[in-house]
């Protein structure tokens, strides 16, 4: 079998290591950022510097316009306070669940021994003493709420820097479409840095810390990590639903009014309801969903896989550089994504509008193979040739190469789940292109036409998923699943810069639009907010790709948990719970998407009683009120946040607790392979909508121009597309990962209790 | 143990009895319908004869204007001819198939035992001998064409039928919607007793048939017999995939030229596509649904009943009676649904409008309190009081109770189905209404509310089939399964004649339009078209619920009859097919969808250029070329039923052989759990957005008035959600339930192939 080439002294430096590297880059991206002026008299004295910052010496329109600076300033500032006030709403609702859930958590885990404090026989091996179940109760409780903290933080920390972002952009836009994309790109990746490098650290340092009270214990050690993913999870969960709510009720609330009843642009400053969607892009795509999926992916990943690894000749032969194999991937990916990173904002430069997609796509590919060089090397001295794993009770013996490849499958399946993502949303080919066409015959044929889109995505992603699956199987089990799934993460700081580019985009074309700025400009945000829509999307297949190896990996860890010898599709008690499972992600998508739609509804109500009530609003020469609008769409995103969290929380433990193990093994499966699915044609049917009414307006081809302008009957049937769209690819599409992950995750954490009490109802019938 | 109360004798003759009774009570039914005359001659002399149908004597607004009915009479033959003529291209195109299947699944099968010609042990029971695998082929191959014959044949005399009784309904409405509802539903009634008699008598004699050869070898019988339902199936989604794009391009084609672009009514003589559009109803919601789903479905439980059955002591004690218990079941529902029907048309009577859903309604609730008591007898006269059955491997002792209950709960099941269905599609209820209030901000919030309407009306019927799941696997196991399947369309008789009444009712309408009738009169056959919206979309309810029992019953079949232990979902060769299989329906529907899109957009480029080239054409002087639009639909259905088809019919097939029948497994438990969300959720969607917009046209009440009248802004939105739900409820989502229960049943005609031979990738990797 032999040890890893790798000490473990080493291994121990280049986990936090890696992570302050990644954590130091971040902060000088946010130097770089920072050094693009907000306020008017501190640009001109850079300028009077002369050389402080050589971009800024070329002079390209408005530039030295400092009303318009000033104008930006301070929508960036109401777009940020908006936010803020938003998330503290929503941070006081959501920081009650996370009280109570931890309570929950303590109460369930605790009553598997009926709170003894003596040592117990362990799950795997029972010739040996393991640490009492009251201690993993209170391990997890604390992880559970380490994880909802950080979620937290992660989300509100992005929301900051993307809001200091998007006024920066816009001001860049003046000086060129380059400019503007490096610094959006530099702020994504702040937020890409930061966090990733932010969730490593902390997973790191809490299992050191844990590891003190475990000891040799990683069974139960990891155990309680679990704990974290689902801290993690929840608060994603609540997140994304509230912020995607929150978002799309703004956004089709907006779009309806302003563009259809009263003619006025999506971000006219006229239309009351503008900054409230630009509010929602950063609560929603950013806090809500970028940072959040990603980083809960990861985290779960890294869970799953230190939990399915616990259960391996590692955890016998004390080997600890083999244990922290998971992070150590997760450590070069920092590395890899810093040097990829270099080739987007240094080594090449953007020019035209035409390089920037191909200018992101780059960084997917280039980090990819670099990520494929790195995770051989790694998994060459840190792992022993050959070692062994436990797979259901049967022992199966792992070669290091084997296990490079679960990675490696996992990482090239992320990337061709990102094309064909990028194929099917980017309006540079012809499925979107067909689209635009389709609304030459108005708005059904652009909806039948996008449906079908979106259901013929599905079909790429969902092979190179079942191969991933099969191959990182075959090789290694379910945690070589794990390992996969980690795989297609082990990039998540690029791919994190380049989603969150597109929020950030998108607010600064709506800042350059509401602060009057040229038409020229616009054109160049537009430009780049376009691309961000396919990038979005190409994040939201990264993300969802991801879901499904880490459920599938949690899926596994709690089958293994919970003492389950197979689960067969053809017992009652499982195809029940498979069908009912499949069922979920519908019920939660008609929530969600009721949701949206009255809220929207209700701002639809809202702005015509504006322009009618305050006069020259229409003029532009009165102020509209922002803040009711703003308060509809909080008021509703938390009210309606609640109905579908519950769902998604609650479900395996009412399953659990009253039909046992068996039908909870069938609803995670059946919602795995059922909501996969939904999120991936809803996200790319919504991103196809968005770019194909951008492509009629953009009208950069000769077809593009026979179907606009802006305004034409085919423009207004895309703009009914764009509309459906939102809600599908902002707030149902993306939050059914989150659905798969946290429903396996919170039954991975409530397995002992649901092993030793659960079944209630079959047990008494 | 005992033995039957009924003797095997009466057993032999009750069969026949009911299904010849049933005949005779549809050849009486038309008898009636065709009293009323299309010839203006016999008309007048029928009035003079005086008292030949007193009907006839009250004379109401336009009865004696020879011209319409002539004119009628004329649009009527047009219809028919398209209908045939299109019958007769599709059925040379599936001929081929046919025969090409039929070698195919000779030399699959042939070839398990190589040809071999001497008789082989048992698969169950390995100490007796059964007849060669040879024989088998040889038998399957008949009653695959059998089936497929019976199905094709079943098609042709239902879309006869309805175009027969389409313009005799319009006549009639001319006297009362009363009168106009007894014609439809007579109409309805023949073709539900006829097709069902039929069915059921094509089945006992092919039994009795093939019993001459195999003897007690009753396992080989039965497993022969399935090929009948896979020739049924594979019939119904050549015709329904077929009948679906060609319904639906006219249709879509014809309201996006006729109602959005030249404000001409959708059923304006005027409109070239109106003709192609009503020949549509007839070939896609007759020949290709009602009929045929409901007739495969009901074969194919039958066979799922019976081969599961095949593997009880029954087949070991030679107990003909309980052997046939599949068969008395629905019997009785022959005798059930006669009485049944007589109280719509006999017992009570349909004096306005808001009466015709009630009574279709009725007419479901009645049949189901009518059965449980007729499957209660029969149970206890045909069953022994207990006896066993085999359930992968291990035996299972059954009440002749539990097996009646059994039953019971897929009868009860369908009518909890069938009454969500209606709350969620029927316009008398909240959810449609809701939808039809969000049209007054456009059709983007129409299409948002829609959908989620759409994946909520999912839960409760998913309820349902999983509650009666559990009960019947608990009481006995697969075949209670089979059984639930049976019961939930032992009432299929009532169940097609209400579903068939919804097309005729339609035709109707369009005739009445085209016949240019009076407002009054469109406003009755209105009426009823919009209960008949309902009606197929309970229709629907029914079908896919019982699609899904019927194949988990063949799916049990199959993996019992390939010699699986467990379907393991955390096998990865169960895993992957489980996740690929899933993804399937979304495959099937965006082909579909695309193709009603394509012919669509071809129906709307050739509808202007009429409009151009034809002088007179928008005056009403000169003839549209109905012609030129009927073969655009014609062409396209052709062209595009072969890839969807191709799916369903390979996916097994390439499976089986080089995956393997695990893999298989996992694939039909993917589609069948994932199929039957989208197929209710499309149905639903695209029913509620129908009613929705007839809410609106209607202004039946002080809600719908505000949202009116027709053209107004709020129905523009609607007409949009109303063609974007044609492709859902009426090509993709119906067309599921068939590729689910048809993949299961391919799998169990293959199985014998794929256990000897199958999986050939993996035994060479």
């Amino acid at each position: 079998m032999g040890a890893a080439l790798l000490p473990d002294l080493i291994t121990e430096i280049i986990i936090p290591v890696c992570a302050v590297i990644g954590i130091a880059f971040s902060l000088l991206q946010w130097y770089i950022v920072l050094r693009v002026k907000l306020s008017p008299d501190s640009t001109r004295n850079n300028n009077n510097k002369n050389g402080f910052s050589d971009s800024l010496i070329e002079e390209e329109e408005g530039l030295n316009d400092q009303s318009v600076v000033a104008k930006c300033a301070e929508i960036q500032n109401a777009i940020s306070e908006g936010a803020t006030s938003f998330l503290f709403t929503e941070y006081q609702y959501v920081g009650i669940f996370m009280v109570a859930f931890a309570v929950l958590i303590f109460l369930f885990l605790g009553s598997v021994e009926g709170f003894s404090t003596s040592s117990q026989e362990c799950t795997y091996d029972k010739t040996r003493r393991c640490k009492p179940a009251l201690a993993t109760a209170i391990f997890s409780t604390v992880a559970f709420l380490l994880g909802a903290i950080t979620s937290l933080g992660s989300g509100f920390f992005g929301m900051k820097i993307a809001t200091y972002a998007n006024a920066r952009t816009t001001l860049e836009a003046r000086k060129g479409v380059g400019k503007a994309f490096i610094v959006a790109f530099r702020s994504g990746a702040v937020m890409g840095f930061l966090l990733a490098a932010n969730g490593l650290l902390v997973l790191y340092i809490t299992i050191l810390l844990f590891k003190i009270y475990y000891g040799d214990d990683w069974e139960g050690l990891f155990e309680a990590i679990t704990g974290y993913g689902l801290g993690g999870s929840s608060m994603a969960l609540f997140g994304r639903v509230a912020g995607g709510i929150y978002t799309k009720a703004a956004d089709v609330g907006a779009d309806l009014v302003g563009k259809v009843e009263r003619d006025i642009p999506e971000d006219d400053p006229r239309n009351p309801a503008v900054i409230a969607d630009n509010v929602g892009d950063n609560v929603g795509d950013i806090a809500g969903y970028g940072v959040l999926i990603f980083l809960d992916s990861y985290a779960e990943s890294s869970c799953a896989a230190l939990v399915v690894r616990s259960i391996s000749s590692f955890g016998i032969s004390h080997d600890l550089t083999a244990m922290m194999y998971p992070l150590l991937v997760s450590s070069v990916g920092i590395i890899v994504c810093l040097i990829t990173t270099l080739f987007a904002t240094d080594f090449f430069e953007i020019k035209a509008v035409k390089e920037i997609e191909p200018a992101l796509k780059k960084q997917l590919i280039i980090s990819t193979a670099l990520m494929t060089v790195g995770v051989a090397v790694i998994s060459w001295i840190a792992l022993p040739t050959s070692f062994t794993i436990f797979d259901f009770g049967s022992q199966k013996e792992v070669q290091n190469w084997q296990l490079f490849l679960c990675v490696a499958v996992g990482l090239w399946a992320g990337l061709i789940i990102g094309f064909v993502t990028e194929y099917y949303t980017s309006n540079a080919y012809s499925p979107v292109q067909d689209v635009a066409d389709s609304c030459r015959t108005g708005a059904a044929t652009n909806v039948i036409f996008g449906l079908a889109l979106g259901y013929k995505s599905v079909i790429i992603p969902i092979f190179a998923i079942a191969i991933s699956i099969f191959v990182s199987f075959s090789f290694a089990a379910m945690y070589g699943i794990a390992m996969a799934a980690l795989g297609m993460l082990s990039t998540i700081a690029t791919g994190l810069a380049i989603d969150a580019y597109g929020p950030i985009s998108d607010n600064a074309g709506g800042i350059a639009e509401m602060a009057g700025m040229s038409h020229r400009i616009r054109e160049r945000t537009d430009a780049l907010d376009a691309a961000g829509n396919t990038t979005a999307a190409i994040g939201k297949g990264f993300a969802i790709g991801s879901a499904a190896l880490v459920s599938l990996a949690l899926f596994g860890a709690f089958v293994s948990r919970a003492s389950i010898q197979t689960v067969d599709v053809l017992t009652p008690k499982v195809f029940i719970g498979l069908i009912v499972g499949a069922m979920l992600p519908y019920w939660f998508s008609a929530m969600t998407m009721k949701s949206v739609g009255s809220a929207a509804l209700k701002m639809v109500e809202e702005v015509p009683k504006q322009f009618n009530t305050i006069p020259g609003l229409l003029e532009g020469t009165a102020k509209p009120d922002y803040a009711t609008c703003v308060k509809i769409s909080t008021d509703a995103s938390i009210k309606e946040m609640i109905p579908p969290g519950a769902l998604v929380m609650l479900t395996p433990l009412i399953v659990g607790t009253f039909f046992g193990v068996e039908t909870l093994s069938g609803v995670l499966a059946g919602s795995l392979v059922s909501g996969v699915q939904i999120a991936i044609s809803a996200s790319n049917t919504g991103g196809a909508w968005d770019n194909a009414k951008k492509y009629i307006e953009a009208g950069a081809s000769e077809h593009a121009r026979t179907l606009g302008p802006k305004g034409s009957d085919a423009h207004k049937a895309a703009v009914i597309g764009d509309t459906i769209g939102d809600p599908l690819k902002d707030t149902s599409g993306p939050s059914l990962n989150i659905l798969i992950k946290l429903m396996a995750v919170e039954s991975l954490v409530f397995a002992p209790f649901f092993a030793t009490h659960g079944g209630l109802l079959f047990k008494y019938l």
